[in-house]
């Protein structure tokens, strides 16, 4: 059914089948897809003779907020999230699926602004979208899952980090929830390059590779702040993972001062979004003795051996509570 | 944080870690499984070193209701429609990776039924959970994507069907929507096992690997409705599929003679069932002419050269809708 100009369209005007005409062609094909939409599966090339999967949901109201994000900006994100977790393991994207759950009464350009936001977050990295599944409901829900390939290389998994190892961030920390709590303040005019980040995230997924061939310990994507994160590896390897306040914030509250200081708040404080704030998808790593992290990573601490009966993740060799920042507690 | 067994848990008591904590022991770890839950991403074998894939969302009220169907029915349903999917291109299933979205006043034991019956669904097909999310939100919302491994198998695709093929169907036809009839004319004692059969539709997983083994020229699995994804082949194909009466009445309506009859409907309307009832994931494939469809197919119709200006399924020759059969066109 064709859209009608006059006015604007809604999913429940053009149907399920129509809508997926209108989509199929916005979203990128990628050298993995040997099969795209309109079979019963895709078909995706897996060359390593294996496949890393994630999945992740993103519901209207909690994840995103449409007053908040364009529809590009919430396919970026859902694409982006996705991404970031095959680069913490060292692979590269290979394929999306996408659900999508509407209210009938959606325009139908959001659907399409949303497709485009996949396709943008994907332009690039090697990933297309290889099939998806529409439903109605009260509220958006988009569902993505991606595939990746590792290349022959091992998956660099959480629980991998030694003592001794270095703790090394790529990409963004902070940036994020800054500009999530300028959006929550209604001061996105403070830094509108920091709600920018907040609503399309750039993780950085050539580091992902890197780090693994660098020989990386341990991975993750930087999802719930990075002491929260850090945490999982830390338990996850039984180690104890000290950061290094100067570091950490020469390579990234610092940037964040202007805004910070926009809010009328301490220097300090900007720590609070580098140590807590979540979505900017940075890849936390950790890297043996002698092994120098590839480019793009920062030093932001070292990895001890488990010290019994303290906290998993340190600060300067401190409790993070002890120091006032108990609500980054993993 | 433990279940209080006083009353019921809600997920708001037991938070997003630690229902994740109650379902993965819960859920079914498969040979495919290289890493399981926990990581960034599953990692799962594809030996073929290409992989299957298709994702599917089941919304509340829309795909289900909670009234008609327990937990564990719409965690079996949900994986039992995307593993007949795998199971439609000729490949074994490896992998499923789960998505659910709830109210957070929903009960824990729901979520832990809803596991339950993805791991009934799973049980001998050789999938595995290897992955999922968790968010909130004002409906309960089901994603599951499925993985799966061709085997060295060319993926028998919707496309293939030619003239003289013989159309033959693997699995139940009109149950389901039987099924879903009686319940919602309040009458689901009169067939319980229909009902039992909208519930949990078994699709014949093994048949799908034996038409592609056997030679199938095109497969798809029937969710919508025999004509109606009948109809999908033959435009895809670019052929015009002919079904034969007394061959599907003789197979798939007559055991719904009885439940027709409790209803006060003269015996033809059985076929009502069996041409558009949906969701019962029967496979319906095409053989060449000389091969034997594998057991458990029954032939039901043939495929014939392209008919300029007729549908693109007919009954006995004729158009369904000059036969009374209108609301089946595809």
């Amino acid at each position: 059914m064709p859209v009608d100009d006059s006015g604007p369209s809604r999913l429940s005007d053009v149907g399920e089948d129509g809508l997926l005409r209108l989509i199929f062609p916005r979203l990128p094909v990628a050298a993995a897809t040997l099969l795209g939409p309109g079979d019963d599966t895709a078909v995706v090339a897996a060359p390593d003779g294996r496949v890393v999967a994630t999945t992740d949901v993103l519901v209207e109201g909690r994840d995103f907020r449409r007053d908040w994000s364009s529809a590009p900006d919430v396919g970026w994100k859902a694409a982006a999230q996705n991404l970031a977790d095959v680069a913490a393991m060292g692979a590269v994207p290979t394929a999306l699926l996408v659900g999508l759950v509407a209210p009938p009464e959606l325009e139908v350009a959001w659907a399409l602004g949303l497709a485009d936001g996949l396709a943008a977050a994907c332009a690039g990295t090697g990933a297309g979208v290889v099939g998806g599944d529409l439903s109605s409901g009260p509220v958006i829900v988009v569902s993505v899952t991606a595939l990746g390939d590792l290349q022959g290389r091992a998956p660099v998994l959480r629980s991998g980090a030694r003592p001794g190892d270095v703790v090394a961030v790529a990409g963004a920390l902070g940036r994020s929830g800054a500009g999530w709590e300028l959006l929550e303040l209604g001061r996105g005019d403070v830094a509108p390059e920091l709600v920018a980040a907040h609503r399309r995230p750039t993780p950085p997924y050539a580091a992902g590779v890197a780090a693994a061939v660098a020989g990386a310990t341990s991975m993750l994507d930087v999802s719930d702040g990075l002491v929260r994160d850090l945490g999982r590896v830390a338990r996850a390897s039984g180690v104890t993972i000290d950061l290094d306040w100067n570091l950490a914030a020469d390579a990234f509250a610092r940037p964040l001062w202007p805004a910070n200081t926009a809010l009328g708040r301490p220097e300090t404080d900007a720590m609070r979004w580098v140590l807590g704030g979540g979505e900017d998808h940075a890849l936390a790593a950790t890297f043996p003795p002698g092994v120098e992290p590839p480019v793009g990573f920062v030093p932001v601490g070292e990895v001890l051996p488990r010290v019994i009966g303290r906290p998993d993740v340190l600060l300067d060799g401190e409790p993070l509570d002890t120091l006032g920042w108990d609500h980054f507690r993993p």
